[in-house]
């Protein structure tokens, strides 16, 4: 059956409608009931389809994809368990604003009835997470439902989109044919609010901008940069989907993570204006501590919604308010330029810095190790970095997929915990499959610190009992990352030190295709390993 | 705080309750959310808390330890991501009738409407794979809601629930104190039906008696075996979650897989009688065929519902028709003696056969391999046989800790498909952790063979083309199941031929703690490894 014959099958229109809407790479892990699906694609040349051996894997590269391209991707799930599988990621997606096109395949409509044992309820378990849920009771409404699904995914605010295809609705033929729609481009906020606006800036004796979104690319910071030199603040909320930094790039300040750090750096602040960002909140509550993070006595007002354009809110506030042009970052010249000794995300963190490749994308699911390399590396080469927008652990390798399959021609750098990189670990294999050119880092301290450190903030008591450590830590056994790593095909390496570090991350960024490097930071791995046994 | 002490807080509430009502194993992937319960851990000796590096490993987990066991494990799971990522093996859960209590901390009630990161709507996703749904939303909740999830997830027919912990009523202290409440017992069918279905079977000329839920059990298969003595044929669904067999059990049909398959044995029944089972209809829908597989004309009749004792239903039955005593099983000496060659699932399955230990149990995720196993293993040693009930695979390994936590006496044997096996891969971890009693066969046929087979059956083609036989395929790169294990710390080798199966089998079984065996049983891991190549 070619793309030209009157009738086509709904799994041959539902590809053909994602073509012709731009959607042209769709990370799979299909079972019977996308079979349908699957033999389409031997007629579907320009859809790119990439296995992958656990659903979360490819709904995390969908998001990672969707945040370094123009057009999302789609994903194959297998009925309710496959879209269940992916949904962590769907989550963090969710948060990301990113548009991710799920297909999921369901039974026969007309075996549904039966309740076989793959049956559930997927539209209940989807909606949570999804923009939109739509199913295709017949193949005669594939095309329309798909260019929907597409559509509604993409506008802003972006999100994850849930089209369920029945197993006969992909089997029967159909004479409709791919529809293609349009997407509306979002609007700039009216003169009236930004004249308004500036009026509240020019009285504001402490400013504060907070940028989200898609407020974080290059032509928003370049406005911002203005709007600090008119005397704003410049931040940005803690984790966002997508900044562009390095190089010359504005550095707004990043939120801090902690809600007390948070309401510390925003101390003082009569004036916050959101740009594609929510009033900032705790991450978690804690006992006694305030959920929101906002002073009290400030004035919260919306400069562009999710739904605008936050770059041209940004301009025309900078505009209106005749802020200089934008400066050019200063370079922060205190990394360390030797690294040694124990190795520890500070200095992995510079060199990082040092060795990162122009125009390279960062995915950072890298936890208590995030923040020091996101810090030593504000002065490197320009670069992309990819946050933890949704806080489910386990995003960083797939992502990484998503953004080297979208971007052939950069390298990406996936930093991940080694409690976060466990969650979705069949990732790698998918790396060597396809041959991507990223580097995976995973911080080897063989323990969830992160929830240490949330143990005695929480009121939990001073430290773990030996019931609660037991839950905390990863030590026992110690995972053996380059074993891990080297059993999936993917080249791999441990280093206990800066030197080892900087040697093994120069030569992986130096060489095309997968790496992994293993860096040992804590004291179970060093002392197995012949380190210093210091922790 | 001890346990006696007037005022506690919820999270010391929940773990007594918890206790106090027969659960005290709880399968745990916790995060920040969850520290006070984690906390508590140390102050509830009478809990077993095991972690688990992916919430798939817990459900899957809580599920195999509930079909050996007669109370519940609860999960600890983070929000809903966690729920998420534990929700496929709940799905598998669900079917097998197997009550799990999770635990899904969530923000603080007061938390919630800020929407930070990790909010969601965790009741709403969880809904279509739980018989229960409940927050507490105050500490003073937590003791009579936990007795209600725990009741309700036990009752027949058993099932998943979900209890929603907020921060807040973690922390928080109540002087509420733990409630037990006692679970009702299944009933028996009335006499009225025995007697009614007893007429029916007399006048029968081909009856069939069709088993599920717990009506596998010894005492159900004694009583299906006097039943098989009056003149009917006993069959059971094709995926139960517990079946006893082996030794002289008696050892009923079990239905075939392929829908066209299990109309045929069926072919002339005339009564049909359901004992804890849903007449059987097709696993998937295939173009052309029937969903349902009862023959035309065939009277369907409930002897026991899932709601009641399936057991005794079948010894009244019997006593209605003065059946005569249970009759020993003819043991099959057909095996093979001495396996040799390339190995395969047959080979495989006399080698278990012959080398299971007494009282072993076998958790069967191997997809293709499983069926060759479950026939060659139907006159070994006596043992108990769990099945994937829900069509999710990768919940091999998970269902096989439950099961050596619940039964730190029995050896326990985990068959994986290696495409299965990879879903929950981080399950190796925890057995290493807790040193469980388990052998973990993967047969690495390299590719997802069951869809090779499923490719032409629904329609699609004759063959794969090279865009779906690469969605097929898991050859490109080899995993390496050695490595895999090792790195995880668990003992690994690899069998190319029967002989090798044989001794690694015998001595895996012969030894306590995790073993894993790579089966390689495709051409590309025979060809890597040095076999002899071919497929």
């Amino acid at each position: 059956m070619s793309s030209d014959s009157p009738t086509r099958n709904g799994a041959d229109l539902l590809l053909q409608t994602l073509v012709a809407n731009g959607v042209t790479t769709c990370f799979a892990n299909p079972g019977t009931s996308e079979m349908q699906f699957v033999a389409a694609l031997d007629r579907a040349p320009d859809m790119r389809a990439v296995l992958c051996l656990f659903e979360g894997v490819a709904t995390g590269a969908a998001d990672g994809y969707a945040r370094m391209s123009d057009s999302p991707a789609a994903t194959l799930l297998h009925l309710g368990p496959g879209y269940l599988n992916g949904g962590a990621n769907l989550h963090n997606a969710r948060r990301a604003r990113s548009p991710v096109v799920n297909v999921v395949g369901d039974h026969a409509t007309y075996h549904r009835q039966f309740d076989a044992p793959l049956n559930s309820d997927i539209a209940g378990m989807s909606r949570p997470n999804s923009k939109w849920v739509g199913s295709a009771e017949s193949p005669d409404d594939v095309s329309r439902l798909a260019c929907e699904a597409v559509v509604t995914s993409r506008a802003k605010p972006a999100g994850p989109v849930t089209f369920i295809l029945p197993a006969d609705s992909a089997w029967l033929s159909t004479s409709t044919t791919p529809c293609v729609e349009a997407l509306a481009l979002p609007t700039a906020p009216s003169v009236d609010r930004i004249r308004a606006l500036a009026d509240r800036f020019r009285q504001s004796e402490a400013p504060v901008v907070l940028l989200g979104g898609d407020a974080c690319d290059e032509r928003a910071l370049s406005a911002a940069s203005r709007l600090a030199r008119a005397g704003a603040r410049i931040f940005t909320e803690s984790f966002v989907a997508r900044q562009r930094r390095g190089g010359d790039h504005f550095a707004p300040t990043r939120l801090a993570y902690f809600a007390e750090a948070a309401e510390a750096e925003l101390a003082g602040t009569d004036l916050l204006l959101l740009v594609e960002s929510q009033a900032p909140v705790a991450f978690f509550a804690y006992p006694g501590r305030a959920s929101e993070l906002t002073p009290d006595g400030c004035a919260v007002e919306v400069l562009a919604s999710p739904a605008e354009d936050g770059a041209a809110a940004l301009h025309a506030l900078a505009d209106a308010l005749d802020a200089p042009a934008p400066q050019a970052m200063e370079r922060d010249e205190s990394v360390p330029q030797s690294p040694n000794g124990d190795l520890n995300a500070h200095l992995a963190g510079a060199t990082i810095a040092r060795h990162l490749p122009a125009n390279a994308i960062i995915s950072d699911d890298a936890v208590t190790a995030g923040q020091p390399i996101f810090d030593a590396t504000r002065s490197a080469a320009a670069h992309d970095w990819l946050m933890l927008t949704g806080g489910a652990i386990g995003q960083g390798i797939p992502v990484a997929i998503g953004a080297a399959v979208a971007c052939p021609d950069r390298k990406v750098i996936s930093l991940n915990g080694d409690g976060a990189a466990m969650y979705t670990i069949q990732s790698l294999w998918t790396l060597a499959r396809e041959r991507l050119d990223v580097v995976v880092v995973v911080f080897a301290n063989s323990a969830y610190r992160i929830l240490g450190v949330e143990f005695t903030r929480t009121g939990s008591g001073d430290r773990p009992g030996p019931a609660s450590q037991r839950l905390l830590d990863l030590g026992d056994p110690l995972i053996d990352w380059v074993a891990l790593g080297q059993s999936m095909g993917v080249r791999s390496e441990r280093c206990l030190t800066g030197e080892q570090f900087e040697r093994a991350f120069a030569a992986a960024v130096g060489t095309p295709g997968p790496h992994l490097i293993e860096a040992v930071t804590g004291r179970a791995g060093r002392q197995a390993y012949g380190g210093s046994g210091a922790g």
